[in-house]
């Protein structure tokens, strides 16, 4: 079990406009809240861990296989593990991402 | 990919108190809301899924290998799979619960 109080953490910057903290994380599960301001591009990629995207505030384009998709508050997105997928911020506000399994080497840039 | 609006999707009643509605999913990951009235108790369970929640609103206290974890907005809670867990509704609220794997048998109580 691991419990992390929101208050209890830091955000970090990434890149001017996205900040990142770390949430609660097993080996197998690791939830990350980032803070987007608009405008900022999230480039294509990809990564084998799979990933569920919670839109707890703001408005985000997320391109999928040459697709997009706009998200806005409440609405989830699910993305396959390997699925190419990137995100544009139109308003800006904040995603809660969870991966499958956790994510390693976002421990070495807390 | 799986993307759900979440104006697009109802509440299903589980039991007096306890609402829940299937947000996005994949084979391995899936994110569910849960809306639960004060004073509900979750008895103490298990499952092979890694699971994450992240508290929406309201206050939660959450029993993990019979020690009790508060927890408030914004708060979020990470168990190992097969961690017995369960979890009492101190204020009523919101949580959002991710599974690793995704929970089949949900589906046939949608």
């Amino acid at each position: 079990m691991n419990l992390v109080k929101h208050g209890d953490i830091q955000f970090t910057e990434l890149q001017v406009g996205v900040k990142r903290r770390i949430l609660s994380y097993t080996d197998d599960i690791m939830a990350v809240e980032l803070s987007i301001a608009q405008d900022v591009i999230g480039p294509v990629h990809s990564h084998p861990h799979a990933q569920c995207s919670f839109v707890v505030s703001g408005t985000f384009v997320f391109t999928v296989n040459g697709q997009e998709f706009e998200v806005s508050e409440g609405d989830t997105i699910a993305f396959e593990r390997n699925e190419v997928h990137g995100c544009i911020c139109k308003s800006s506000g904040t995603l809660i991402d969870i991966f499958s399994p956790m994510r390693k080497e976002f421990l070495s840039k807390i």
